[in-house]
C-alpha cells in the first residue's frame, strides 16, 4: 500500500503538469503490470534518481582514462577500466571479445595558416583517418557553400592545385519541414566522410571543411570520414573551428586568392586490435533470451569521452548495477554491451553480431544512449505488436519523470545497436535533450565538466525502471 | 518643428516601457541643451543605429590585421591599418606616437600534461612574459584553492621541486555584499599577475593557475603579470583551461601524487618598439580643448582582438567619423585616442601621458571603450559639479537607447582613460552587458564572430550623440 501511495504521489505532483493529462491516464493495470512489480519499478527508479552512481562513473573514465580511440593505448586503459569496474559493481561475470581493425592512425600534428592576403594562423583539426600533407603543402582556397556545390564542379582537373573549402554551417542549416532536427548533421557529415574523396577526383590538393557542429569556439572538430577509395589518390581532410571558417569567408570576400600553408603529419598505420567489453547480470530463470543495454568505450581522441559517450556507459552501467543491488537477480540476464571502434564506423558491433549470429535471436530487447548525459524527454519503443500494449504500461512508471510517449513505435536501435535492430533485435530508445551535444562533439572540450549530474539520474532512472520490468514480465518483446 | 516630432516620438516609443518614467521626465530643458542641438543629437543618434560602420571596422581589422601583441608584425600591420582608415573615414589628421617597450616576447610553443598516475595531455597556454622551462619540466602539482592560499605557505622551500597550481574559479566566486562582479576577475588576476614571483618565493620549480574566464571551454586565458622581481628567481607560468583544471582536482582528489610534465619554450626579449596612433576631426572653433575617445590598439596574440579592443576600436573610430560626415566640423575637436601596449600594463597610455603631460588640461573629456561590444545599459560620468545638470540633461537624449542613469558620477576613465582621469580628466562611461565577454577574454576564442552587430551600433550611436553634444555645448566638464 504504501508502494501504492508511492505511484499515485509521485504521478499527481510531476506528471500533470509535464504532461498535460489526467492521473487516470497513468493508472496501471495491475493485469499487466503485477502490482509487486510495478512499486518495485517505482522505487527503483526513486532509487536511481538519488543514486550518483552514473555521474561517478563518468569521472572515474575521464579522470583515470580520459581519450581511449581504438588502437590506443587509452583504448587498452579503456578496456581494463570496464573489466575492473564490472568487477566491482558486482556483475556476475565479465569478459572482452576482441577484433581486428584493418588500419590504426596515428593523429600527428598539424599547422595551418593563411598566408597571403593576410597573413593568419588557423585553428583546425585532422580529421580521422586523413593522410598528412608530407611537408608543407600551399595551395589557394576555393569555396563551396555545400558539398553539392562541390559535386556539381566537373571531375579530372577543376581544382588542380587547390585546396577545396567547405564552409556549411551546421549552426545555421534550417532542415526543410519534417526533417529532423539531426538533419543538419546529416548534411555537415556528408562532406566530412566523402570530401577528400570527392575533391581529390576534381584535383583537390587538400580538402578542409568548417567543422560539424553549432558552437562557436575556436575549437575543430574531428570525426572519420568513409575511407580513401582504390584508384583515387588520397589527400589530407581537416576541419578547422567554425571561427577560422568565418575569417576565411570574410576574406575570400574581399575578392584576392587566399592562400593556405597545411601541414599534417598524420598517418595511417597497419591493423591493431579492439575490444567489446560485456557485463552481465544473470538472471535468475536460466533463460538464454536476454537484454542488453549499449554505449560505445571507444572515443575519439581529443577530449575525455564524457559526452560521447562517457555519459552512455555511466548510464547504462549504473542501471544495470543498481538492478543487479536488489535482493535477488531479475528473472532474465541483463547485459551491458560496451562496443569498441565506435568512432570509425560501428566497427565493433559489426564483429560482434558477427560471432553472435547464432544467438542474435536471444536478444530480447536493446537500448543504447549515445546522444550525451541530457535529460530524458520521450520513449520511442519498437517492439512486435503484441507487446506495444506492455510497453504503453510500462511507461507509466516513467511518465512521472517527464517523460513523454513516442506512439510510432519505429525505434529500430541507436548507435551501435542499430545494427543488431536491423538484424531484428526490438528497440526501446529514449530521446534526450542534446541541445548542447554539437558544442562539445568531437572536440577536446568533451570533458566532465559538460555533464550535468541530475540530467545523468533521469536517464538512469528511466533506464532502470524499464529495464527491470522488462527483465522480470513474461513478455516477449519480439511479438 | 520635424526634428522636434521625432524627439517625442522616439521618447513616447522607446523610453517608456523601458524606464517606465513619465514622458515629462524626459523633456529637454532648451535653456540647457538648445533645441536645435536636441535635434540635431536625435538625428545623429538614429542615423548611427542603422550605420553598420562600428562592425564592419571590427570585421576589417580581424580580418585585415588579426592578432597584434606589442612588438609584433601584427601590431606594426595594426598601426599602419588605424593610420588608412583615419585617413579613408575622413579624418582631418592622424598620427602616430612611438614608444619603448623594455621588453618583447615570444610565446613559443607549449606542451603540458599529466604523466602520473593517469597520463593525459592538458591544454595550456603561457602567461604572458613568461620565461620558458628550458626543456622539460616534471614536477608534482600543489594545489591552492587559492592565491591567499599560497600566501600563506611559508617562504623559503616549502614548495621545492614542485609546480604550484592555484585552482581559483572565477566563475564559482561569489563577490561578497557590495563589491562589483568585476571582483572575481580581481580575485583571479592576483595569483596570475603575483603567482609567478610567490610560488618561487616558496621554492616552487613553476606556477600553473587556472585560467581566469568565465567559459566552460578547453581553451587556455592569457594575460600577463605584473612582471619579475630581481632578487627572485624567474620560473614559468601558464595557465590551464577550466577543464583542465578540473580534470587535475579530480585526479588530486584520490590522493596519489600527480606529475606534470611542461615544456614551454616562451622567451623574454630585447626592446620593442610600440605607437599610439591618433585620429582628429578638427574642431571649428579653433580651441586648444578637445574631447577624447579611446580603445587600445594591441591584443592578445592568440585570438583576433574582436571584443578585446576591436569593439573599442570600431565603436570610438565610428562614433567620430559619424559626426565627421556631418555638413559642418563640431565647435570642438574630437580625438580618437587608439592606445598601444595597454594589455601589459597601460603602457602606451602612460607614453602618451608624458608626452601630453602640459596640455593634459586640454583633455575636455574622455570615454573608453574596453569591455566588448556588448550593448550600452548605464551612463556614469565623472565631470565637475555645475557641468553635472548638463551631463544630466544631455542623458535625455541617449535615455530612449535603454539606457539608465548613475547619478553617482564616480566616473574617472576607464582602461587607459583612468590614467588621465587620475590626472584630472572628466570621464564618461558607458556600463554595458559583458555577461559573456569573460568566456572569450585574452583566448583564441576573441574573434569576430562574437561580435553581436546590434549591440555595436547601440553602443557607437550612445557616444555619437553625447560626445556631439559635448563638442558644441559650451560647457567646461572640469567645473
Amino acid at each position: 500500500m504504501q508502494n501504492q501511495f508511492a505511484v499515485g504521489m509521485a504521478l499527481t505532483i510531476l506528471a500533470c503538469p509535464v504532461l498535460g493529462q489526467d492521473v487516470a491516464d497513468f493508472a496501471i493495470d495491475y493485469d499487466i503490470i503485477p502490482e509487486r512489480l510495478a512499486n518495485q519499478a517505482v522505487l527503483l527508479r526513486e532509487r536511481a534518481l538519488l543514486d550518483n552512481l552514473s555521474v561517478d562513473l563518468v569521472e572515474s573514465i575521464t579522470t583515470e582514462v580520459g581519450a581511449r580511440r581504438v588502437g590506443t593505448e587509452g583504448d587498452r586503459r579503456a578496456i581494463a577500466w570496464a573489466m575492473a569496474k564490472f568487477d566491482e559493481l558486482g556483475f556476475d561475470r565479465a569478459w572482452a571479445e576482441e577484433f581486428p581493425v584493418a588500419h590504426g592512425w596515428n593523429r600527428g600534428d598539424i599547422e595551418a595558416e593563411i598566408i597571403a592576403p593576410y597573413p593568419q594562423p588557423l585553428v583546425a583539426t585532422a580529421l580521422g583517418y586523413s593522410v598528412g600533407t608530407n611537408g608543407d603543402l600551399v595551395g589557394e582556397i576555393v569555396e563551396f557553400a555545400t558539398f553539392d556545390d562541390l559535386l556539381a564542379v566537373p571531375e579530372g582537373d577543376s581544382l588542380a592545385g587547390k585546396i577545396a573549402f567547405v564552409s556549411y554551417s551546421m549552426s545555421d542549416y534550417e532542415p526543410p519541414p519534417g526533417a529532423s532536427t539531426m538533419s543538419g548533421y546529416g548534411q555537415g557529415t556528408r562532406a566530412r566522410g566523402r570530401g577528400h574523396v570527392e575533391a581529390a577526383r576534381r584535383g583537390a590538393e587538400a580538402i578542409v571543411i568548417r567543422s560539424v557542429g553549432t558552437d562557436n569556439n575556436r575549437i575543430g572538430h574531428t570525426g572519420s570520414g568513409f575511407g580513401y577509395e582504390e584508384g583515387v589518390r588520397r589527400i589530407p581532410a581537416a576541419a578547422v573551428s567554425a571561427p577560422d571558417a568565418i575569417l576565411l569567408q570574410n576574406m575570400l570576400r574581399r575578392g584576392a586568392p587566399v592562400s593556405v600553408r597545411l601541414n599534417m603529419t598524420s598517418e595511417i598505420t597497419g591493423p591493431v586490435v579492439g575490444a567489446n567489453v560485456i557485463g552481465e547480470i544473470t538472471g535468475r530463470d536460466g533463460s538464454d533470451d536476454y537484454l542488453v543495454l549499449g554505449a560505445h568505450l571507444d572515443s575519439w581522441d581529443e577530449g575525455t569521452g564524457a559526452i560521447d559517450d562517457g555519459a552512455g556507459i555511466g548510464a547504462m552501467m549504473a542501471a544495470a548495477a543498481i538492478i543487479g543491488q536488489m535482493e535477488q537477480r531479475p528473472r532474465r540476464s541483463i547485459r551491458v554491451l560496451l562496443f569498441g571502434a565506435e568512432e570509425i564506423g560501428l566497427v565493433g558491433v559489426r564483429a560482434y553480431a558477427e560471432r553472435h549470429a547464432g544467438e542474435l535471436g536471444n536478444h530480447l530487447l536493446g537500448a543504447e544512449v549515445d546522444s550525451g548525459g541530457g535529460r530524458v524527454h520521450t520513449l520511442v519503443s519498437g517492439v512486435g505488436p503484441e507487446s506495444l500494449a506492455v510497453v504503453r504500461e510500462m511507461y507509466k512508471l516513467i511518465a512521472p519523470l517527464g517523460i513523454a510517449w513516442d506512439d510510432t513505435n519505429d525505434a529500430n536501435g541507436a548507435s551501435d545497436m542499430s545494427v543488431l535492430g536491423r538484424a531484428g533485435m526490438p528497440a526501446m530508445n529514449f530521446l534526450q535533450n542534446s541541445n548542447d551535444y554539437f558544442h562539445y562533439h568531437h572536440t577536446p572540450n568533451d570533458t566532465f565538466d559538460k555533464i550535468v549530474p541530475e540530467d545523468m539520474r533521469y536517464l538512469t532512472a528511466a533506464y532502470v525502471a524499464m529495464f527491470y520490468l522488462a527483465a522480470e514480465l513474461d513478455v516477449d518483446f519480439r511479438q
